[in-house]
Parts: structure tokens; C-alpha cells; sequence
């Protein structure tokens, strides 16, 4: 029906006759004259209706914002002085010889470029929401970035291998999304948390290099950044070491970049164990563009009077220093905020030193009321380490570990980059390895996997996985971005007896092995080359290139965070003969139903 | 770990040390030295091993049946005589300086070049079976055939946008999947049949050219080609008519077929109305390799005494002659045959008539016991119509239109193929257009959707959806492809009130609508494009492409026919607390549970 999208007239076009279809963004009259902006997917182009063919001017008067329009008219350059260089169509218009209008509308329940806009409001009206410019941007860089997952995939001769999605319940892991069986009454399907055992499965087949951009499934409480339904760039390979997954995956992360953004990111990406980011960052995805770093101090304050430090020293906590250059001119107002701040964490407190004069180890040279109750020792050990400075600020955490670091992790990116304490570069990616094998769930009292049970121990550490599971670290690795965590994998277990010992040591026993995973046990006796591979997050990944403020605006049709679609009203009551042939039944009766219903 | 895949190596390298990884496809011992032909995904290389390096020959001697191997050694020509042509390496072989075992492999429950494995077997030991060449080359081909189609798309400016897998039940179409809601109880999302709804939404919201390569959904009783979850092709666009998005999918079906099997396709497709597929091969996917046509003779057998033609010729049915060139030749035994299988059909019989001699009208030149019941005018028409020849045969079909279209339908392919009424050409495409809006439903009472409810009447056609819904043509288009459907679309209805009339022509209230699509029809009233689209069956295309005997053969981990994933025992019981959790109860007691399950 066109010629041309709106967007890509210009002025190599002028004086040729072109069609062009697309909604009516705005009308003026102006002197007389019917200016429209006729938008598409490619942007903007300006179309003059003039009264002197008044057939076609009539029905431009008749036009309404959103209507639908095919324009026919002559290309030509702007007058001086009205060009648009915001528009890539800027220098000319359309003068209009023929307009039809293909559909018309209703004033749209809000204007395309509406700011502060409820989120409610615009995931029930989706489709008009998903015309604005900035939500077309984030849909096209969403496709350009797949696309150049699967363009660099193909190149290295990894193939696409699609994996079911109504597959088997394993419910060690996340929730399941159950889907029940018709054909099998009282059994159930589960939808994929992600395609693990398949992809590894290939590899046992020999299809030695595979990737696929899927959906996977988790009903759990949402976070801002996740959704019930997500998607996975998921790559499993053969016959390559722990190095050479990493650096062909960062290859593949580079060439995305560049691809995408046109960013150029460093080669190779920098590279440091799990226990060092805790140690430096207290995070095993650390912003990188923070410059301030956590400095380990419990050693030193094992026998101080101060019982807020030596209890944790003591007793396998954690107490660690966060220097603040400067930061003696925080204001107390500030320091309070992040005291409530780090109690999001399970902090219990802040303790602080403001740096008077780092040459004085007492209370005049540091300005705090603990300063008393450290001795000097422990004092000089602090200023030492952290390296403070006159007018610096010194924050503490002492707690159980993980509580010490996921307190001042966030603090510090947090003060980091509200004070500025960020360093020029904006993309810091960063392989985080060497990550533990198990951590202790205390809530079941129980070894559970750090990643995930297929796992491999590191060289040599497989004895471990009986005698100290805690000191057994794993084939593992994550990349991180900018405090947020793209991807992770690991090399895979590929002889079954290890395999055996790893779900020993999460304390599934031989019987329940056999019944959850005795396919995968089976497959690994029948000649199992060494494999590993890494799954990346898609939305993510895309959330952070379109600058965008969560990943529901990278995608198309996305839940609200209670698990809702407000555009379609899914979830949805369905007939009771649906759930007849399914051979279930509700367990709440009608009337409770109403009542805790979505109403 | 490797320089090269096996299937790489060739006379090129020959005097170069390669290492090469894979499984032990066969081992054999010959004059004291053991040939290893080593297996990769991209085929075989002989590795041969001297025991002049007692230490390799040590390792050699244990290596059995798919033991995973690493093998460096000197590529050097096969001795004169011993080339074997039928592989890429096939010049020559890799003398072994170095064996490893990568891992040992137990005995695989069937050898990879086993045949007439029952599909039970194949599909339990799945992991074993996708081992085998025939399946290696049968996904590679799928996934050729999947980058093909995107690179099309993507060169036209298609772009791929991810719609949501948990949506609403529509329980118009074919019986949904459904999915509980933890958050919501007692409510239920569904897996989706298609996009249709939401690429409409995205045509809506201005994306212009939409595809997804995605899963789908039906719990329906599955036959040979059809599986719970089967891939589509799907793609939709705007501002084009019927015409050009026809033109547009038939060049990259062409292109696609080019790449993935070198085959020119015809350009452009032939092109015919549903009305004359039936009247000509009483099918709207006609085989086109078959030269066998259907002519139409109700018309001339309304007053014969034979009541078997004249009843369904007076009552609104179809009497239909297929003539098969030379079939006078056909034994009764297969004659015999022929009308056992028509009855699948519901058709009770199956008349002919032996054409001894085309110029005698009579019981003489026409032998058949029917001769005598129709007059000479009527077997006039017929042996004109038909151009039957001395020497042939004519079937007859009469009953209701559809078990006559059905049933000689079937005929037409299955006899053309069996006695060679077929062309030379292998890929025979063809576009079947012009399909009706509505089918009527006997067992309802109602009026039905042919292709769906969103599906745009032809112009001129509006009125008639409420005056002659019967009459009324829908702009819809199947592509065909040697008598398979291969995908199918329609150009949409995109007035909201032409939607409605639709939904009212098949007895879908205003309330109904507005509580099932009312999403829809906003959307239309918001300045909605003309649009419209096409869905192929990737699964479909993949098997015909391969020469499959079931999609089976084209999907990894398909689900039998009973519906169940034999490799991972899904689907399988679940937790209570998975069930409480979901609000759902099971219908059954275990007892009764036990009895019906898989057992």
C-alpha cells in the first residue's frame, strides 16, 4: 500500500510522488493550512494539506489524533528556517495530493507523550503504550540484541535445539508452574525453569554445541526484576574447558555489545574468585564503576571491648570497613538514611569514624563514639588498611557474614553512586569464578547447591564434597555487569558417580536419585563427554542497554508484579468442565472464591 | 580440546598432528593393530592404532562401544584401495600417538544402526536414539530451515517479538492447557493455541511486521502429526493486501526451500479457489503430484432410478466421478481395497464402473451392475466429463458433500501414489484462497469460524454474514504443499464493527464479547491497521523436508501419542503441597488414581 515508511523519507526523495501509511501523531492548522505528523514504526514525516484540493482537504479537517491514514503527496524540502533536525525527515514534507482514511479512532485513553503515567494505566491500555516511541526503541534494540545472540551463535556452529515445555516437576528448585495431565488423570506437567537437563542431554546425543532463546517458568513472589514467565539465551558446549566456555562467551558478550550499542567493552573482561568479591565488594556481582571497596578488619578486633565488633570476630562473623574519601562532610541527616538503609539488609546498625586526622589513632584524630571501646592496635590496623585520609569517613559493618556483606555491598554501591565515587567507564563487566559448590540452607538444616546439582567440583576438590562441604568450590562462574548478574553457568558433572555424590551430599539418597533424576544418571553411564555451558538473562541484558527502569519495558506484554495481565484479564476463571476433563477441582468453594478473588 | 571435528578432517591435512574429540563409533582389531572410527556430530574418521606405542595401544584394547574419546595423532593417506568414498574423511585416516578416555560408556541398550526399533524403545532411551545420523541430520535440517525463515524475515524487516505463554483461556478453539494461579485462587492461565490475538495487538500498537518462531499449544487427542506443543512459524503485517502478503510468503518459502535443500520452487505458486480444490480434488490441501482429478456429475444423475445417485444428487449432497486412466486393469482384490478404505471416510461404498468400450453407452461397452440403473444421458455426461477412454475405470463417490470430498479425496492420493498417477515433480506448492467464513456445526447447531473468528469477510461479502452466512467468503489463504498444509492466514478484520457482526454471525452475544475480547475489540477502536498474516508448522515443513515418517522424527524430545515424555516419565504425580498451594484439589481418590494412571 506505500512506498516508504514515514520515517525514512528525506530529502534524496524529493520531488518524487510517495505513499506513506501511519497514525495521525498530531494535526495543526496553521494559517489556513492542515499540518500532520503521520507516524510508523520508523518515525515522524510531516504532510501538508492544502485547501486549494478541497476533496482532499475535507477529510483532512475530519481527522483525529491515532487515526489510521495512507497519504499519497510529492516530497519536497522544508521552507528555510522550519526544518526539524530532531527528525531524521526533517528537511522536507509531504504535500498532500491523496488522503484515505483507513480506519478511524477514539481519542486514546492518554497522549502518546504523557509523562508519569501509572503503570496500572499503562499495562491495561498496552497496546496504545506500546506505540510511544520509547517502547517501540526498547522492542527493536530487544530483537536487534537476540538477533545478534543467535548471528554470533550460528557463526561458531552452535545450532537451536528447541526443549519441551511441558515437561517433569522437579521441585528442588524454584516453585514449579504444574500443568495437569487430561490423558493422565491426577499427574501433572511442569513448565521448564530453565532447560538444564535437556541441554544436557544434547550433549550426551553429541550435538556438541547448542543454544536456544527460550521461556522459562517460576512462580515465585516477584522482585521489580523478575516475572513469572522470563527469558533465556541458554548455550551448553563440549569438549571445552572452564577458560574456553569463558572466553567464547565473552566473545559472544562483546560482539552483542558492539552489535547493539556500538560499545566497545574490554578485552579480555576481568576475572576474580567469588571469595574476593565478597572480600572487596561484599557482593558476588559487584558494581564495578563504584570505586569504593570494603577492607576486611575482623582479625583486628578479635579483643577489642567494643562487643559489637569482638562478638562477631570472634565467632565467625564478619566485621569489615567501607572507607569514604571525603566523607567526614556527610551530614548527619545523610548518615542516618543510611543507617535505615543498611537495616533492609538484617543490619542492626551503622557504626561509623569520621577521619578528624588520620595521624591521631584517639578520639580527637577520630571523631566517633566506638573509637573508645577499639584499642590502639586494632585503631592503627583500620586507618592502615583502608588507607584513610584526613576528612575521610569510615563505615562498619559487624554481623554474621552474609548479613556484613549484603549490607555494606549495597551501601556501597548505593553512597557510591548517589556521591558520585564512580569512575568514567559505563559498562564494567566482570567474570565472578571459583564460586562455592553448596551453602548451608539453615532453614532445613541442609547443604543445598550453590548453582545448581549438576555442577562440577573444581580439580581435586571432589573429596571435599563429604569431608567439608562448605570448602568445596565449584566449576562456576557468573558474569556480572554493573550490579547486575547477565548470566552464569558452570562445567557440568559428566561421569555418573560423581554425579551420585553431589546429590548425596544435598541429601538425596539413591532411591529418590533414581526416581527425579535416573534419566540423567542413565545418560551420564552411556559415554557423557566433559560439557558446560551458561545461561544469560534476555530481559536483563536488555533492560540495561535500553537504560530502561524495569524489565517490563523490554517487554511486550509483561505481567504486574502480583502475577497479573491486565490487558487480557489473565489469570481468568475458567468452565467447570474444563477442570473436569483435567480431573481436578477447586479447593475453595464459589463464595470464598469472590472474596479472595482478584474482584 | 580439539583442532577439528571429525567429519572435518581431510586429504588437506594430511602430514598435520590433529586432535580430534568423540564417541567410539566401532571398534575393530586387524593384523594386530585397532582401527577406532571416531564419531562426531559431523560424521566419522578413522583413528588408527599401532601397538609400536605399547602405552596409546594399552588404552586402545579397553575402549568399547561409545566410550568418549580424545585422539591425537598424524593425518595421513589410507593406503592405496581402502579409500571409502561414502565419508568426507574417507582418504584418510589418523595414525594415534595419544588415547585418551574422556569417559566410559556402558553398553547402550541398542546399537545406533539397529532398525525397526520400536518407537517405545526409541523414545525412553531418547538420549541414545538422537545418536543416530538419520536424527543428527533431521534437527540440523530443522534448525537450517528455522534460521532460514528468520533471515528472510529479518532482511524484509520482520522483527521477532516474544508474546506471553501464560495467557487467557479462549475455550472457543481447540481445548486449552491450562495453568493454576497461586496468587489468584481458583483462577487459571492457558497456555496459548497462538499468538493470533497479541500479533494482532502488536499490528495495533504500529510494530508493522511481526514474527515469532514459537510454541503453541493443544490438548487435543493426538494423530500421527500433531503433538501437544508444536512450533509455528507465526508472522503478521500491516498496509498490505491478501495479494501481497501471499507474494511476500511464498518468496521466502521459495528461499527457505533454496537454502536448506537447494530446491527451486515454482514462481509464483499456483493459485486456487477452496470451491475448486474440493470440485477437483475434494480436498483444500490437493496433492499435486497426483494427475487424478474429481469431475462433478450430480447435476446429470438427479432423475436416474439408481436412488444411491439421485438421492444425495436431489438432496443437497454431491455425486462425484474419479477416473482412473487404464484402471480396468484393477483386480477385485484391490478394487476390494479401495472401498474398505473409503468407509474411514463414512462413505458406505464405493460404485465404478469398467469402461470396456467408451463408444457403447451400455451394460456392453460400460460394465458395472449401476449401468442399468442410470439412463443414457447421465452415463453420456459421465464418460464426457471424465474423458474416460476404453481400458479405464470410473469411481464414483455420492453421499453428503464432505464424505464425498473426503472420502474420494483420499482416494485421488492414495491410489495415485500407489499405482503411479504422479508427475515428476517433487514439490508440487499451491495456494488454496478464497475459503468460506463459516462452516456449519451439526452437532451445535451453529454457525463456526473456518479459519477464525478474526478472520475478514471478502469485500462485498459483509451483508451476507448475516443474510447467507454460508455463502459468505472470507479473505483466507492455506498454502499447500503435496497434499499437506503447511501454514495458513487470513488478512483480519481490523473495524471493530465488522468484528462484532462477526462474533454475532456465530451466536457470541454483545456480553460474551465483552468479557471474552473485549481487550480486541478497544484495540480495534483505537486506530487499528488493515493487517493480516500466516502461521506455518515448522514441525510439518521440517518432516516433509527430511522425509519423515513423523514429526516425531523432527523433535527432539516429542511426547508420545499418549501424550507422555518417555525419557523423563512426564507428566508424573506431585506433591500434595504443590497442589494446596495452587488451590486445587484432585478429583479422584488415590485409590481410584492408582487404577487409571500410568501405572
Amino acid at each position: 500500500m506505500r512506498t516508504h515508511y514515514c520515517g525514512e523519507v528525506n530529502a534524496s526523495h524529493v520531488d518524487q510522488i510517495v505513499t506513506l501509511c501511519g497514525w495521525n501523531h498530531r494535526r495543526r492548522d496553521h494559517g489556513g493550512v492542515i499540518f500532520i505528523d503521520l507516524r510508523d514504526r520508523e518515525g515522524l514525516a510531516q504532510v501538508v494539506c492544502d485547501p486549494d484540493r478541497p476533496e482532499m482537504f475535507k477529510v483532512a479537517e475530519d481527522v483525529r489524533n491515532e487515526y489510521v491514514l495512507k497519504v499519497t503527496g510529492k516530497v519536497r524540502r522544508r521552507p528555510a528556517g522550519t526544518e526539524n533536525s530532531n527528525l531524521a525527515s526533517g528537511e522536507i514534507e509531504i504535500l498532500c495530493h491523496e488522503l484515505e482514511v483507513l480506519n478511524a479512532a477514539v481519542t486514546p485513553p492518554f497522549q502518546l507523550d504523557e509523562e508519569n503515567l501509572s503503570e496500572n494505566v499503562r499495562l491495561t491500555h498496552r497496546v496504545i503504550d506500546l506505540r510511544r516511541p520509547q517502547m517501540q526503541k526498547n522492542l527493536m534494540l530487544r530483537y536487534k540484541v537476540a538477533m545478534a545472540f543467535r548471528r554470533f551463535l550460528d557463526e561458531k556452529g552452535f545450532i537451536d535445539i528447541e526443549t519441551p515445555m511441558l515437561t517433569k516437576s522437579t521441585p528442588e528448585g524454584a516453585r514449579d508452574y504444574l500443568v495437569p495431565s487430561r490423558v493422565h488423570p491426577g499427574q501433572f506437567f511442569a513448565l521448564p525453569q530453565s532447560p538444564q537437563l535437556f541441554k544436557q542431554l544434547l550433549m550426551v546425543a553429541g550435538y556438541d554445541r547448542y543454544y536456544q532463546i527460550t521461556k522459562c517458568f517460576r512462580d515465585e513472589d516477584l522482585r521489580a526484576d523478575r516475572q513469572p514467565e522470563f527469558t533465556q539465551v541458554d548455550i551448553e558446549t563440549s569438549f571445552l574447558t572452564e577458560e574456553q566456555i569463558t572466553a567464547l562467551m565473552e566473545e559472544m558478550i562483546r560482539s552483542v555489545f558492539k552489535t547493539a550499542l556500538a560499545v566497545d567493552l574490554p578485552n579480555p573482561f576481568p576475572r576474580i574468585t567469588h571469595a574476593e568479591a565478597m572480600r572487596r565488594y561484599g557482593s558476588d556481582k559487584p558494581d564495578l564503576r563504584v570505586t569504593l571497596e570494603l577492607t576486611e578488619v575482623t582479625d583486628a578486633v578479635t579483643d577489642v571491648a567494643f562487643k559489637v565488633f569482638s562478638g562477631p570476630a570472634t565467632s565467625g562473623g564478619r566485621v569489615a570497613a567501607l572507607r569514604v574519601p571525603g566523607g567526614a562532610a556527610l551530614t548527619r541527616g545523610e548518615i542516618d538514611g543510611y543507617t535505615e538503609f543498611v537495616k533492609i539488609y538484617g543490619a542492626r546498625g551503622l557504626a561509623y569514624i569520621k577521619v578528624n586526622d588520620a595521624s591521631k589513632l584517639n578520639e580527637e584524630g577520630l571523631q566517633s563514639p566506638i573509637v573508645k571501646n577499639l584499642h590502639e592496635a586494632a585503631l592503627k590496623t583500620i586507618v592502615e588498611r583502608t588507607g584513610a585520609q584526613s576528612g575521610d569517613l569510615i563505615f562498619f559493618g559487624a554481623d554474621k557474614t552474609k548479613i556484613v556483606n549484603d549490607a555494606l555491598g549495597a551501601l556501597r554501591t548505593k553512597l557510591g553512586h548517589e556521591k558520585g565515587y564512580v569512575d568514567g567507564s559505563a559498562w564494567r563487566p566482570l567474570w565472578v569464578v571459583d564460586f562455592p559448590m553448596f551453602e548451608y540452607d539453615e532453614e532445613n538444616k541442609r547443604w543445598s547447591a550453590c548453582h545448581h546439582p549438576f555442577t562440577s567440583p573444581k580439580d581435586g576438590h571432589e573429596a571435599l564434597m563429604a569431608t567439608d562441604p562448605g570448602a568445596c568450590l565449584a566449576k562456576a562462574y557468573d558474569l556480572a555487569l554493573n550490579g547486575w548478574e547477565m548470566g552464569g553457568g558452570s562445567v557440568r558433572i559428566h561421569r555418573s558417580e560423581v554425579q551420585e555424590r553431589v546429590f548425596q551430599a544435598l541429601g538425596i539418597g539413591p532411591e529418590e536419585q533414581q526416581a527425579k533424576f535416573g534419566f540423567l544418571l542413565d545418560a551420564l553411564k552411556y559415554g557423557a563427554p566433559p560439557h558446560g555451558g551458561l545461561a544469560f538473562g534476555l530481559d536483563r541484558i536488555v533492560t540495561m542497554m535500553a537504560g530502561a527502569e524495569s524489565i517490563r519495558d523490554v517487554i511486550a506484554f509483561p505481567k504486574t508484579q502480583r502475577a497479573q495481565c491486565l490487558l487480557t484479564d489473565a489469570p481468568s476463571d475458567v468452565d467447570e468442565k474444563q477442570l473436569r476433563e483435567l480431573h481436578i477441582r477447586l479447593r475453595q468453594k464459589v463464595e470464598t472464591q469472590v472474596e479472595v478473588g482478584k474482584g
